[in-house]
């Protein structure tokens, strides 16, 4: 018994079994065999391993952003100045990935609640439920006096939101991979931080924005968006190569407006148009009163788009058994050549195929 | 040695090799191996193929939300009218994706810094070390006077929010594949956005949804989540195939409730609870004080999930040539069955190989 | 001609071919080709399924978060003692992924907009275009009096931050296999979360951090982030095996410091630094002021990474496909040795293969 094991194994370890082949010497289907094979190679080679990076495994990765604007804006509504600073047009303050610089606004101020008699089309507050017969007016209970937005100030009010600074930190972490990268990347330190300024083409790597600039790149014209509001979005593009030395793994910038409907021809206006009520609340003579802003801004959103590949066997491997599939297909293809188109075929069947019955017997004696 | 060179190509290209095979005539063996192979061939074209698209390469998306609320809400809290519009009751105010709509409130008016002796367990300050004996009660530094949250207003303060409607702006770029879509798709423009209102059956598309809808799409009662808030996600689904028109890649809208303890056997009551605290600061006679809302309210997140798929040579040639390698696998079983299960099985092995040393000469004498 | 197609279909159902192959009875080829394969098959069961569980399908999640902080600080600067609830020190309050924890601030209460000589360098305003000649100065207009940071409170006015709990509700869910997870799982109940603090080893379930643990395990020092802000991100890592029950699919806790310059050595100081701006606006006479808080804090960033895998069919049928692909590489190795490299080569040649052109028909003859 354990002899006829060991037998068993000797046999398996000392045989080895290989395809026997017919060797077709006929020009044209050699050619034409040989040349389907190279193009197989040269698409596994070629496009599958050089051009796709079929030996590579992909991974997104998750990320973290902290923006913060710079910048000064000056007012000057009927004779009345005012100075806004970061912490008067940013919002919300802290340096969120998302966040909106104004640029115009329609100020409404010392609201409390009271009752008015308005035209119904401009309600915006509760109906007590006394109406003006043929007037088409109703008492509501509203914080008055009531916005009046129907003429948005244009020029924008704050058209020097153009000179403001935007300034982007974004880290990003491939887990699959273990690689972190932050997009202050070698040679970006806090000396050329404080003088650079971006630019696609001189200082691509520089995370210091000019808002003109950027709403130029993205197709709008400043005055425009500053008037009614827009949102702009800030991709962030990491593609990344990590068999390469990681230093080469460099953030892309692009911008372009968001939220365009594609019905509409002109992408660009679909864009515009981003406005939202914000109030400050306070107390004057006991009473609760606020002042309302309808701010119309730029709404940026810094979008972190990902993709980095490195070597893996897996893959490869998967791309070279499944080339070996394809090589299969090849010759399956060259079969049909030679055993159905051929005028030779009857003679390429014989060669190719033995017959395990009877009347087969002749043919497959000596073969 | 160039003759020599010329040879070894001509012959390469004019010779062309394929397997020699045995053509087994037997019913049993064949009827199972064409029902394996047709299987085969069936699961490939069928299920990796037509089922499961597996020639299309799929991506994910980069995403960019906006929303908008719109509508008025009324109090009247012992004979004080209150009106509450976007600017009160939306947290943040500009529009994020992740945004609470306050439906109920407990507020502590006109708060400011102050000592006060306080039940221990009520503690929400900073001890000054002077404890009243026997009473469990120490004096502590807090905002005075305390708020009071042991009862939640029932019913809700604001359960007209049930009307307010809520606009998502929602645009989708799949870098991969270089698309960008806005869920304002085609035939969905400004004057149908005026008219419309989210129904799941009749306006599916309709980007404009009331809160009592989502409310009861997520499965909840509006009184129960309004009185002490609760986190509603809205999964904005993009599920596209792109070989087809893109005008078919639309989203389709989802709701359910968030955050949900899976050891509870009520889902939905698990998801209920949700409350921040807020103030507002004044100065009042040269002193600071806040008001203090605890809201409650339901915290909208809107989720972009999103899938592309389209055509791309490489899935598809991995999925045709890793097919002929099953079918390979199908011929390994088939020779199995065949070389050990038969009774001819003998007979078929020596039709099958033929062997290199001398034991078998006789045998493969002429085969 | 229905005869024919009869015949056709019978002859192809009952036949089935099979390669003819040689068996070499080689010791040193044998051994060789059967590592080979053994190899490739080891590789395919061992590494490609066992290892790296290549019979699943990957999936990442669509996430939702919200936070909670609790504790109360307090400050006692020049005698004013002051309490800072959560209404106080988070921003922004509604519980977001992404919030910023107050731990030292510079205040400037009292600004309003005024006209003051300042020195050029700390220019914060509009010049108004009257200059002090020599002086370098120039008068501005700003809220006054101007922010002096010069001086950043040390130690931080808000230690006590180190002991607040920060609360963390995570709900995922991965659409391809419809499985929605909450990282409030099994066993971690309203009751344990009330008495729970999370600790790595002891407590790694409890979605309950003290400030000053999370710090600790960033690898910072608390003090030294409490005084200039810094950026840290809790990574809750979704890692699931679905093919288990889904149950053992739990969440891991790690921290670690943002936005770092990999080209600064120390790591650590890289992260550090983080604040923003925040006003409070009010009326005091009819005049609107403010009160400016330049806040320095702790941002966290709440990153949710996943990967769930399960059993599918199709990548397991895929590797199988290319498994059956690099084993046929392995007999072509085996192939290139046997007909290149050993003395006997002519002999295997002749064995292996048949030639169909005259000048071989000597050979062919009885092979």
């Amino acid at each position: 018994m354990k002899n006829q094991i060991t037998n068993a194994l000797s046999d398996f370890f000392f045989e080895y079994e290989t395809p026997r082949q017919v060797l077709v010497r006929n020009r044209r289907v050699g050619v034409v065999c040989r040349l389907i094979q190279l193009g197989v190679l040269a698409y596994i080679i070629g496009w599958v391993f050089i051009y796709e990076k079929g030996y590579q495994s992909t991974d997104t990765a998750v990320s973290s952003v902290f923006t913060k604007m710079k910048g000064v804006g000056y007012t000057n509504v009927s004779g009345s100045e005012r100075v806004w600073d970061v912490a008067d047009y940013v919002f919300p303050p802290q340096g969120d990935s998302s966040f909106v610089v104004m640029t115009n606004y329609i100020i409404t101020e010392g609201q409390k609640m009271g009752k008015q008699t308005l035209c119904m089309f401009l309600f915006q507050g509760q109906m007590t439920g006394v109406c003006v017969e043929g007037t088409k007016t109703c008492e509501v209970l509203a914080w008055c006096p009531v916005e009046d937005d129907h003429n948005i100030p244009d020029p924008p009010l704050l058209m020097s939101a153009e000179n403001y600074t935007l300034f982007i930190k974004n880290s990003v972490t491939f887990p699959l991979f273990g690689v972190t990268r932050s997009n202050l990347v070698e040679g970006i330190d806090a000396d050329y931080i404080s003088k650079c300024l971006h630019d696609p083409k001189k200082a691509p790597l520089c995370p210091i924005f000019r808002l003109g600039d950027i709403v130029k790149l993205s197709g709008f014209s400043f005055e425009t968006i500053a008037r009614v509001g827009g949102a702009i979005g800030i991709v962030v593009d990491w593609t990344c190569n990590l068999d390469v030395d990681v230093k080469h793994c460099k953030p892309q910038y692009n911008f372009h407006g968001l939220y365009g409907n594609p019905a509409e021809t002109d992408k660009a206006r679909a864009s515009v148009g981003y406005n939202f009520r914000y109030a400050k609340h306070y107390m004057e003579d006991r009473i609760q009163k606020r002042t309302l802003l309808k701010v119309f801004g730029i709404r940026f959103d810094i979008i972190v788009q990902s993709l980095a590949r490195k070597f893996d066997i897996i893959p490869t491997l998967t791309a070279i058994g499944s080339g070996v599939g394809i090589f299969g297909v090849a010759t399956v293809v060259c079969d049909l050549v030679l055993l159905y188109l051929l005028p030779k075929r009857e003679f390429y069947k014989n060669m190719k195929f033995k017959y395990t019955d009877t009347h087969t017997q002749v043919s497959s004696f000596c073969l």
